[in-house]
């Protein structure tokens, strides 16, 4: 049996690189995202045991519970497959999935499922607790870098502190070449994702609801720009409303997706600490940035840190011990001396990661904006520097390597 | 033979509690004292070794470095006895130590030996390091304290943060019981100090220098009451200067006679963090206080957090878990129903360790200084509260449970 869906629009949603899956179990997959909650284990092993489409075809057919559990091999009761079913038969409304793919076009999003080249590689880990698919409004880019990502989350209740050492965290994160992941709250997650763009990083914001509709309202700038330059992303289909279910499972998620979780600012009972935990579960790496005693709003990192759970971090560079990246590129192999003052400057105020305007090269170096155009026009066509969509970046030349061996070989024969 | 010192004057010196020492042994420790270096391993095996007097007499009686090798069996190597000597020999001047005893009587010092009921049982813990004795101006309720002490170490540069939560920690451990150990320095010593006196908490302040010279100048009222009613401490005679090596030492009395060691701020270098090392080389539990990131004066306690050489502790709660004290007298028994709100409210200013006044009992409870007094006397009946030297505590009545007991029978056989 084959359930009726609309194919033509399913094409628009669905990403180019689908290597392994035929468009049915694209579709089923689609589907199955919008009858489950976050995290249900015995829709996973229905979903994974019977395959995607076959197990929606079953519910289609309805199914009982004794035909699913031994299908599934004994794997769920049928006890359980009678509570399961009693929570999806009710949304099993085709309309409705059609209604919420047709929403997915209209805002750009796209679905990711298990085995697509961009799936974050971290989310299988979560086992039968992974998501069923991901909605994704954003870039390739972005989504690649969840493979070298710090999470950044803490309380919507931040201190001016809290904001202030979550901006430095975040910048500085970048600048070490990060992708900076959070959860797109006020306070502590929005500081995270607003410094990255401010620094031309990369950063992704994971959703309790549908990527159609941007939660919190007030951050509905902000996520526009995430999804935009970032990506934003849900395991719920266009049209969900964030629910605290939601909110506690996505946590899951931003666990999962990134290297390490670095908790901010975080009071006794912050939804911070649910992420911190999750990672826990997932044997990532997790810090706490210690605050005053006297402020509430560090009494969860202080817990976290006097439980072990996290280690106590207090610059960018701890943050990044957590979880090292191998080097993006080979540091510079030329002769730092035979370069001008100037050069120095220039190169310090630039970045082999982010992409920088000629005009914050030249705050950031103290040099005028003209002489900054200047020696970034000399420095391209010695392969020093380059230009990006968002601006310039340091690179190292090819062949810098051999070139300075060639050079010296020559000088030898001069000489011998 | 036997060397020359004034008798009476000794007398006037050495605590009364001299059970196993004679006074030729006690005059000798004096003198020792005088002639070493805090820390000075090779006198303590000199000492051990040969017995305090007869160590003494070997130095008048100039022996070589070679009988002392001998002698001392080969703990100590003659050339690491030809060193030593030439620091002891310089300073065995009788005259000196005769003037340095005269002070101790003149400033009220006396001379506490090891074997003394009052000398401090961790003092013993440093093995070779011990002091080989101590100069105490202060009161045998404060060394008694020491066995359930806890040291609050610090910055000079303290910021206001980092005092006020040393007021915090100082008046929360003396009213769960603990005396308060520290360094009399500007900055958080000093603050530990104040807040303990001003709790009616026991408080000890050791020196780096002789006890007649109050050092830092500044802190010279602070330790003129510390010495009414705590105890000030050094291992050092009368007329010794504080130098950078003595401070070093002070740090492993103020680890060694407390149960725990917490930094409540401390620079990057600070001389605090030495203290922690101390308490660590002596397996004792070590306390962290946490701060902004963005304070110098918390980046020690970071960095002591982060290597795992302390605990986090926000509170003192959280300190006074590092070392937890037996309770200093049972819980009470009584029904808290059969007492009216006032009584209750009076029992909440007070404590069962700290003494305090009617007039502080009556700001901390909100009651008339009169309704403070004329309920005090009526509690005093019941055995209740009870009147110390410095003000009123709770106390438990004697055979409180028996007389319930009693009484319950009592009304058993009215109604049986």
């Amino acid at each position: 049996m084959t359930f009726p869906i609309d194919r033509a629009l399913l094409a628009h949603v669905t990403h180019l690189d689908h290597a392994d899956l035929d468009g049915r179990a694209l579709a089923a997959r689609a589907i199955w995202s919008g009858l489950v909650e976050p995290g249900d284990r015995v829709a996973s092993l229905a979903v994974n045991g019977l395959g995607v489409a076959p197990a929606l075809d079953a519910l289609i057919e309805h199914w009982d519970a004794a035909r699913w559990a031994t299908a599934l091999e004994g794997t769920v009761t049928p006890a359980d497959m009678e509570l399961a079913l009693g929570r999806w038969m009710p949304r099993l409304d085709l309309t409705a999935s059609t209604r919420a793919l047709r929403q997915a076009v209209r805002c750009g999003a796209r679905l990711l499922v298990p085995g697509d080249a961009l799936w974050p590689t971290g989310m299988d880990e979560l086992g039968d607790h992974a998501p069923l698919a991901l909605w994704v409004r954003g870039s390739d880019d972005a989504l690649a870098a969840l493979g070298r990502s710090i999470a950044l989350v803490g309380a919507r209740a931040a201190t001016g502190y809290g904001e202030h050492v979550t901006m430095e965290a975040s910048a500085g994160l970048v600048d070490r070449g990060y992708a900076i992941v959070s959860g797109a709250a006020y306070g502590i997650d929005g500081m995270a994702h607003r410094a990255a763009l401010a620094s031309n990083g990369l950063t992704v914001a994971f959703l309790a609801g549908g990527v159609d509709r941007f939660y919190p309202s007030g951050h509905d700038a902000l996520l526009t720009r995430i999804s935009e330059v970032g990506a934003v992303v849900s395991e719920l289909p266009c049209g969900s409303a964030p629910t605290k279910w939601r909110f506690l499972q996505r946590n899951r998620l931003i666990a999962a997706a990134s290297l390490a979780t670095v908790v901010l600012e975080a009071g006794w009972r912050s939804g911070s600490l649910n992420t911190a935990h999750h990672a826990r579960q997932l044997g990532r790496p997790i810090g706490a940035v210690p605050g005053p005693v006297t402020s509430a709003a560090s009494a969860g990192c202080h817990k976290l840190i006097r439980e072990d759970i996290a280690v106590c971090v207090t610059s960018p560079d701890e943050m990044a011990e957590l979880a090292p990246l191998a080097p993006l590129q080979e540091p510079t192999l030329f002769d730092e001396e035979t370069y001008t003052d100037d050069t120095t400057r220039l190169f310090d105020a630039m970045s082999y990661q982010a992409p920088r305007g000629a005009g914050d090269i030249a705050t950031r170096s103290g040099l005028s904006v003209i002489a900054v155009q200047a020696k970034l026009g000399e420095l391209e066509l010695e392969e020093r520097v380059a230009e990006r969509e968002r601006g310039w970046v340091r690179v190292t030349p090819r062949k810098d390597k051999e070139k300075a061996k060639e050079e010296a070989k020559a000088k030898q024969e001069e000489t011998g």
